[in-house]
C-alpha cells in the first residue's frame, strides 16, 4: 500500500498517517516524492489490514490517494496459480488446446424446438449445448421462460444426444434444482455480483460459466470469480459478452475483445467470447467468433434457433440453422492458422 | 411500431413485412418516407403481440429498424397514473412536498455505534435510518455485514428511536427475514436487475427503496420498478446513485442529476439521491445533496458514521457527526428558496 | 514516481529498473510491499524526465505499473496557486463573490433576432451575452453560422448594449479574426483537445472560455487549460457541458455536477455550468443552473432564442423568453440562500 | 420523418403539428399506434427542411420524439454507392482484396531512428509508412514532434524507401505543409470533428485516414467522413482506434472491433483497425491486429520502433522490431484462412 500526500501537506499530516499505520502494527516508510510526500507500508497485509487502512487514512487531511499494490483477487490470479485451468463438463473440455462452442437457442421453447437445435450443434460438432429456462428480462411483460419445465426438457435433450448443457440460474436458492437438472450453472452477466448466488454457485462444486457485467471492471470480474473460487469450487469459465455501448443504435453491446488477452494474461481461468450478445446482431455473430479465436478465446457461445423468426426471446440475434453450420465451417477452416482446434 | 426499411428496399420485402403484420391478425400502414419506406402497425398491441413482431419482423430482409411507438412501462408511468405516489412507512412519508433525509452508516457493526448514529440522526430532524446488515462487497475477502445480528441492532435501535429504517435486502429468499426487521427494503444498485429479487419485493407489499444501476438506462431502472409495481405492490421509491463514471480518479460515480427531472416528467414515484455513493467523497457530499434538493427531488439517502475513520466500510464517503449536522442546517436553510420542507 | 513490480519479479527486473533510474541521473529506493516489489524515484522530476522515464520503464520486463505522484498540471492547480482566478471581461467579472449568466442564442440568425435576445439578456441582470458565429456542427448539411457577418452582430450589439459577450473559435488560424470581434473566446468540447488552436488562444491573452469535451477526464480538462496557462494567458474559464451519456433517449449528454466541487478543488480556475447542452432539453434547464449555484459553480452559459421553434440550431435545448425570466428570478431567489449574488 | 406524439395529447395539439408541417410545404400523414399518436411526413426532406422541422416540431407541446428514419450521411453510405472503395496512395491501394498494414514510429525522432524503422517495415512487406511530426499531446509539457522537420524526413525516407507516407496534421492551416510532404493525411481522434480541418483535408483531394473520436457514434464517424467526401474528395479511409474505456487499468481504450462489420455494412470506405491505440499495450497488439483481419477489416495501423524503450512518446504501445516482424508473419500465415492476402 502506498499513500500520496497532498502537495505541501505539513509534517504533522504525515505523522497523522505513520500513526494509523503503526497503531495497526506496521512500520511506515516516508519517501520524498517529486513535488510531495509518499508513504509506504512494506509489509504483507491480510485483507482487513488492508480494507482498515484503506478507510482509516483516506480520510485523513493531506491525503491524496492511496493506491494498492497487490492485486484485489487472488485465486483467479495467474500470478499465484501458474498451470491453467480447464473445466470439465460431461465430456466436453474448456480450456487450453481446443476451441470449445456452446451454442443453442435464447429461450429453450419446446422439446420439439430444443431437440431440433441439439441436432444441429451435435452434427456440426459443437460440444456444449445452450438453453434458457430462466430468463432475466428487461421487462415484466417480456416471456420469462419455461421455468422448471424448461430444465426438464434441457435434461432429456442433453442426454438424449449426449451433449453437456449450460443455463442459467438466476437467484442462489435455485441453485440446486438448476444444478439437478444442467451440467454448467450459467451466472449472467447482471448477475455478476449477485453475490449470494456467486457463494451458493461456489457451494455446489459445479462448472460456473461466469459472464462479465455490461459495466465490471476487469478487477470487478476477476473478484466476481474469486467468489465462486474462495467457496472451493476451481471450475469456472470467464465470458466475455459486451460491455455498456457508446450508442446502441448499431449494436446492443461493445465486445470488449482486448479483453481476452488481458484476462489471459492476468488469470488462468478459460475465457469464452459470446458474440451474439456482444453484438446483438446475427450478421456480426460470424466475424466476431472468428475474431475471438484468433484473439485467443477458449471458445465462444452463440445463441442459434431452428426458427429465429419465430424466436420467443432476442430473435435478432440467433443464427439459423445455415449461419450456424457456416459458423462452424469458418471456424473449422481457421482453428489451424489460429493454434488451436474444434 | 413503425418499421424503417432500408432505402430501395424492393416490393418484396416491404411485402413480406406487411404479412408478418397481417398473420398476427393486425393492419399494416405504408407510408413513403423521405428516401425510404416505413410501415407503421396502427394498433393497441399487447406486450406480447410486441415482443413476437419486433423479433419477426427486425429479423427480415430489407428492413432497416422497428421503433416502438408507446412506452415500455405502464405502471411506472405518469402517463396512466397522474397524481404523485407518496411511500409511507411508519411516521415517515417520502414524496411530495417535503424532502426526506435517510441516513446512518453504511454497515451496521454494533449496538453502541448504530444508536449513536441513529441519535444524531434523530436529533437533526431526519426521518429514516438506514444501516446494512448483508453488505454486497465487490470482494469476498472484505467485511459482509454483521447479517441476521445487525437487522436486530436496527430493528431494536428503530423502535427504541421511533424511526423508519431501510436496509439491503439481496436476494428473493432473504425478503421475508428482513421485512420483518426494517421498514423498507432496500434493492441496491447491483441488484436492480435483480429479477427474482424484484419480484418477491414486490410481492412483500413492503416499502421499496430501488437504485439505479451503475449503467441502467431509464427504460431500464423504471422497468425495475415495474417489476415491484407489477405484484401489486405500489410502495416504490427511486433512488438514483450515480452511474460509470468517465474516469475513477477524482469520483466513484457520475452523479446523474438530470435523471431527477427525467424521471420526474415520466414516473410519479418518488425520487431520491444518493450522494454518497453518487461521488463516493464525503466533501463532495453536501453540495451535491443541495443540488439534489434545488433539482427537485424528495430527498437524500446519506452515509454518516460516528467515526468514519475506523468504519468498517466505506469511510471514505462517510460525513462525521459535526459533517452530517452541517449538511441539515444547510438543507434546512434552503428549503424555503427550493420550495419544500424538511 | 512509484513503479510496481509483478508478483516474484526477479531481482534482475528490479535490477533493471534502477539502472534505468539510474542512467538518468537519480537514486531509486526500492520498498518491499505486500507481495511485490514497489520503486520509487524520490526527486523532484522535470516533465521531460518524467516522460522518459515512464516510457523507459512501463515497457521493462516484470513491471506491473508506472504511478505518476504529482499533479500533472501545475499553472491550473490550486496546489501552486492557492488564491482563487477572476477573469475580467468588459464590465463583467467571472469568478468567486457573484454568480454569473451567460445568454444568448445557439446561432446568430440575424441582427434583429439577436439586437431582441440582448435585450432581454440585458433586462433580466445576465452580464455577458453569447451566440454563434461558426458553428461547429455533426452534419455538413446542418446551417454553419452566419461567420463573419455573425461576428459583425455579434460586436455591434455588444456594443450598443455595452454587454461582453463571447463567441466559439474553431481552428488557431481564426483566433485573431473572432478576438477582433468579441471579448471572451470560447473553446468548444469538441475542440477541447485542438492543440493548435489552445496554444493560439493562449499567445492572444484574451479571456478564454473552454469546454469539457464529452470524454474528457478531469486531468485532461485541466491539461487543456494549462496550454492555454502556459502561453502567458491567466484568463482561463472552465465549464462543464456535460459528458457522454449512457444512453441517448431523454437527455443529449450526462451533466457531471459533481465536477464543479471536484474542480474548485483542485484547480483555482472559475467553473461555470452549460445546462442548456447539458442536457440538451430545455425544461430541465432551470432545476439544473440551479443546481448548478448551490453545488458552488460561478455561472452558468444557457441557451435562449426569443423564438425557439424557429431556430436554426438546437432549438430544442433554448429557452425562450419568459422560460428566461424565470431562470433569472429564480437564481435571484435562490442566491442569497447559496451564498452567491447575481 | 416520424413525430411520436405523448400518450393522451388532445387533437389540438396533433393539429399544430401538422400545422408546421404544412407551413412548410409538406403533407402529414397521421397514424394512429398503439397507446398513442404518430405522424408522419412522407416526402423527400432537403437537409434544410430535415432540420428546420426537427428543431420547430421538437419543442411543441405534446411531442414525445422526432425520429428521423433516412440516414444522416449520404455520400459516405453503401445505399448510394454500391462499390466498394479503394483509396491509392503512391503504389499502395486502401481497400478490398488485400489488408494494409501502415507502420512506424508514433513520432519521427531523428532522421536515423526512422530510417531504420522504415527499412524495417519496407523488409517485411508492409506498404505504408507512418510517423508523427506534429503530435497532439494531452500535457502542454510532452515532446510535440520534430513539426516541420519531422516532415522533411518523413519525406525523403518515403521516397528513399518507395514507400507511401502517412502523418497527421493537426490544423486547416497545416493541411497545405503536411500535403506537400507526405501522401495520406491522418486526421487524430482528437480531430474528428475539427469541422474545419476536415473541410480543408477534403479541398486538398488528397488521400485522409480519419479516426474515430474515442466517443464518436457510428452516425458522427460518419458524418465526420462524409464532410471531407462534400468536399469532393473520395478518398477517405477510416480508422478504429478504440473508444471511451470501462476502466483504464488494464488497457487504454476499448478497441470497438464490432464497428469493423457495421461500418462495411453502412458504407463503401475503407476500413482501417489500430490496435496500438485500440489498447495502448504492445503485448495486445497482435492478437487485436489477427482479430481485425478475420473480422473483415482492410488492414491495420500499428506502431513499430527500432527501440521502442527510448522512444520520445507512447513506448508502451510500441512494437519492437522482432515484434513486429512476428506481427507480419502471424498476418501473412493468417491471410488466406481470412480470405485476403498481404
Amino acid at each position: 500500500m502506498i499513500i500520496v500526500m497532498q502537495f505541501g501537506a505539513p509534517q504533522e499530516q504525515i505523522d497523522s498517517v505513520c500513526a494509523v499505520i503503526k497503531e495497526r502494527g506496521f512500520e511506515p516508510l516516508v519517501m520524498p516524492g517529486e513535488d510531495r510526500m509518499a508513504i509506504g507500508v512494506p509489509a504483507s497485509l491480510s485483507p482487513d489490514d488492508r480494507i482498515f487502512l484503506e478507510a482509516a487514512i483516506g480520510s485523513l487531511e493531506g491525503v491524496s490517494k492511496v493506491t494498492q499494490t497487490s492485486s484485489p483477487y487472488k485465486l483467479a490470479s495467474i500470478e499465484f496459480h501458474r498451470s491453467r485451468t480447464s473445466v470439465q463438463a460431461k465430456s466436453a473440455t474448456v480450456g487450453p488446446g481446443s476451441f470449445s462452442v456452446m451454442a443453442g437457442p435464447c429461450s429453450v421453447e419446446s422439446y420439439d424446438q430444443f431437440k431440433k437445435a441439439a441436432e444441429v450443434v451435435k452434427k456440426s460438432g459443437a460440444s456444449i449445448l445452450r438453453g434458457g429456462a430462466f430468463k432475466p428480462r428487461t421487462s415484466p411483460y417480456s416471456f420469462q421462460g419455461l421455468q422448471e419445465e424448461g430444465l426438464k426438457i434441457i435434461k432429456q435433450v442433453g442426454d438424449e444426444m449426449g451433449l453437456a448443457t449450460v443455463s442459467e440460474v438466476m437467484s442462489a436458492d435455485m441453485v440446486t434444482l438448476v444444478g439437478e437438472y444442467v451440467d454448467i450453472l450459467q451466472i449472467g452477466a447482471r448477475s455478476m455480483q449477485n453475490f449470494p448466488l456467486l457463494i451458493e454457485a461456489g457451494k455446489s462444486g459445479k462448472p460456473v460459466f461466469l459472464k462479465r457485467g455490461p459495466s465490471a471492471t476487469i478487477d470487478e470480474f476477476l473478484l466476481a470469480a474469486e467468489y465462486v473460487l474462495s467457496q472451493g469450487n476451481p471450475n469456472v469459465i470467464l465470458c466475455e459478452r459486451g460491455v455498456m455501448p457508446l450508442d446502441r443504435s448499431y449494436t446492443r453491446n461493445t465486445l470488449d475483445l482486448a479483453a481476452v488477452p488481458v484476462l489471459k494474461e492476468h488469470s488462468h481461468l478459460p475465457v469464452i467470447v459470446d458474440p451474439s450478445h456482444g453484438t446483438g446482431v446475427a450478421r456480426y455473430v460470424v466475424p466476431m467468433a472468428k475474431a475471438a479465436m484468433v484473439a485467443g478465446a477458449d471458445g465462444v457461445m452463440v445463441e442459434m434457433h431452428p426458427d429465429p423468426k419465430h424466436a420467443l426471446s432476442d430473435g435478432s440475434q440467433a443464427l439459423d440453422v445455415s449461419g450456424f453450420e457456416r459458423l462452424m465451417s469458418d471456424l473449422k477452416a481457421l482453428a489451424p492458422a489460429a493454434g488451436t482446434r474444434l
